[in-house]
């Protein structure tokens, strides 16, 4: 067991871009980090560029092991290390939590030293060279501890996700597999589908392909080895997630079939209400802007000086809106900022000669 | 008729978002722009930001008319132009083409003036305070010409997408609504569905929301009322596009039903494979990247000093793989330039010492 003097001596098992980036994190942070990777060159390449030491560990000195390999191999690395490692806590990184633990429950394994866990962070590149020890910063890192974990493993994996410098989630293993089938895996099949269906189409019709197109299908492009092993993982909870979006399919073809159909509308608006219930960047809840309302004189230039003296304001507009009273030919420009920027952006504009509503 | 010695007087009608776009750039090219809205102040509000004027045009005098107006509004005020302006071609800029002309068909007005056109470009912003002349510029035009067009009308509206510095593209109005239900109207639809199932997503769940959550969204946030008329306006391609995707829907449930079917694989596969037929932005074609392969010497450091070399050579680097010879315990990293910079980047690194394969 590691001291509670500092922290752990720690194995890295699969020098990937996750496993690397953890590596990073932790060496920057002043841990000691080990580098193992099935193909030795790996770890080396890893080890070069400052995420740890490719020399192997001492089992009885090591506390901490994060394994770090391809969904369908954790358990099998999981419960090897828990026998290699005598006294360290074991944690995986991977995207499914319940197989993994399901796969170890029937071995003769010492259970109450593991502790899965979910980095939510990666990238289209996938190898160590891409490994960044900025990668989780901010990021959301779950934690699922199950009923045989200990509580010094759960707060080893804990201070892990610190040492990432990582947002901490702490979730029940059944609960996080059904969340990032909602919030993952289930887009990345819907991004599939939108995708697939483009091989049907004629080139000449994906000239007009806009950024909205390039949107939807953007993480369809990724790794179908990777992702076929985290669906299978992961069945169940995906199956009840493309069931309900296969009977709302059902639902706006008909409201489209049926020319009169507010129905429609109806689930045009159900999207709107969606997107906006996605947390913004980083998981951190929406900001609410604070609105700088100006009247427009009805003069020419007038809002081009205008928007000059917002700019030399010096403060980031993050949206704007017009509006117009018809009655009276004036319009109104309302400039939402960040709260904090709202009362200086609203004395500088009175000290232009504006008149702020 | 406008005269063929200069731009023809041109007025917009719509000075939203789209309409005061056209007006900035006709005016940046020299034409001379009138531009008329339902409400006066949008006129007057996009003229003033240099959109053109909001004063009248002479009927007998506008050569060009352009409509930019709501989808449901378009054949009406296309009607209604034909017939105030007796001598001007007259085009608008909806994104569904068939429903227009049909409409248009049975009305006692001169088609031959009509041609219909849809530039392929938009904003999040929808208001004339927002509008820019660069919104075109590079992006597709399509010019939807019928078989009573005339070619005086047709060349008339392709010189408004050259002065727009959009990319021209000449599509019949059946193909085009056909194409834009694939690459627009589906994937709009698509991200819809994905949106509103999280309106059953619990908070807690989407905090673990990433990137590729928000992507497949973010076009579902799209005005409600706008992607009605568009979809009602294009049901019968649209109905064809949705009713596909219900049926590879049934077949990517069957394949993670079946824990052994080599389906999923495919259905993956094909997913990535869209998204490679996807051409570049701006509808350009894919860049062929070249490569350049540099060897890694087994040597601390050795990366990271690498990586600073070409980072010294000013070149840009589009992506990076790394291959390892775990035979020699060596390793190849292959960069991925512009095909011009290429060779640059390879004296550079020779220059370094690097060894270029």
């Amino acid at each position: 067991m590691s001291t509670p003097l500092g922290p752990p001596v720690t194995v890295v098992v699969g020098a990937g871009l996750v496993g690397a980036s953890i590596g990073h994190a932790l060496t920057g942070a002043g841990w000691r980090v080990h580098l193992v990777d099935d193909v030795p060159s790996h770890a080396v390449v890893a080890a070069g560029l400052g995420a740890g030491s490719a020399s192997p560990a001492d089992p009885a000195e090591v506390g901490l092991v994060v394994v770090a390999v391809p969904p369908r191999a954790i358990a099998d690395v999981v419960g090897e290390c828990l026998q290699t490692y005598p006294t360290a806590t074991v944690t995986d990184v991977g995207s499914v939590k319940a197989g993994v633990l399901d796969a170890l429950w029937e071995r003769p394994v010492d259970l109450t030293r593991y502790v899965g866990s979910h980095p939510m962070a990666g990238s289209h590149h996938s190898g160590p060279v891409t490994a960044d020890g900025e990668l989780f910063v901010d990021r959301t890192w779950v934690v699922t501890p199950h009923r045989k974990s200990s509580e010094a493993a759960t707060a080893q994996v804990v201070e892990l996700v610190h040492a990432c410098r990582a947002r901490l989630v702490t979730l029940d293993v059944d609960d996080h597999d059904a969340a990032v089938a909602r919030v993952s895996h289930l887009p990345h099949l819907v991004s599939v589908l939108m995708a697939g269906h483009l091989t049907n189409v004629a080139e000449e019709d994906l000239v007009l392909a806009g950024q909205g197109l390039r949107d939807v299908t953007r993480i369809a492009g990724g790794d179908p080895g990777l992702w076929q092993q985290i669906v299978r993982a992961n069945s169940t909870a995906v199956l009840r997630e493309l069931r309900q979006v296969a009977v709302s399919l059902d639902r706006l073809i008909t409201a489209v079939e049926t020319p009169t159909d507010p129905a429609l509308g109806r689930e045009l608006e159900r999207g709107v209400d969606g997107t906006r219930r996605i947390p913004g960047k980083h998981g951190a809840a929406p900001v609410p802007y604070a609105q700088v309302v100006v009247a427009i004189p009805d003069e020419p230039g007038a809002l081009a000086r205008l928007f000059g003296d917002v700019e030399g304001a010096g403060v980031n507009v993050e949206d704007i809106a017009i509006e117009h009273d018809a009655s009276r030919q004036v319009g109104y420009l309302t400039l939402s900022v960040q709260p904090v920027r709202a009362e200086s952006l609203a004395v500088v504009m009175r000290e232009g000669g504006w008149t702020v509503v």
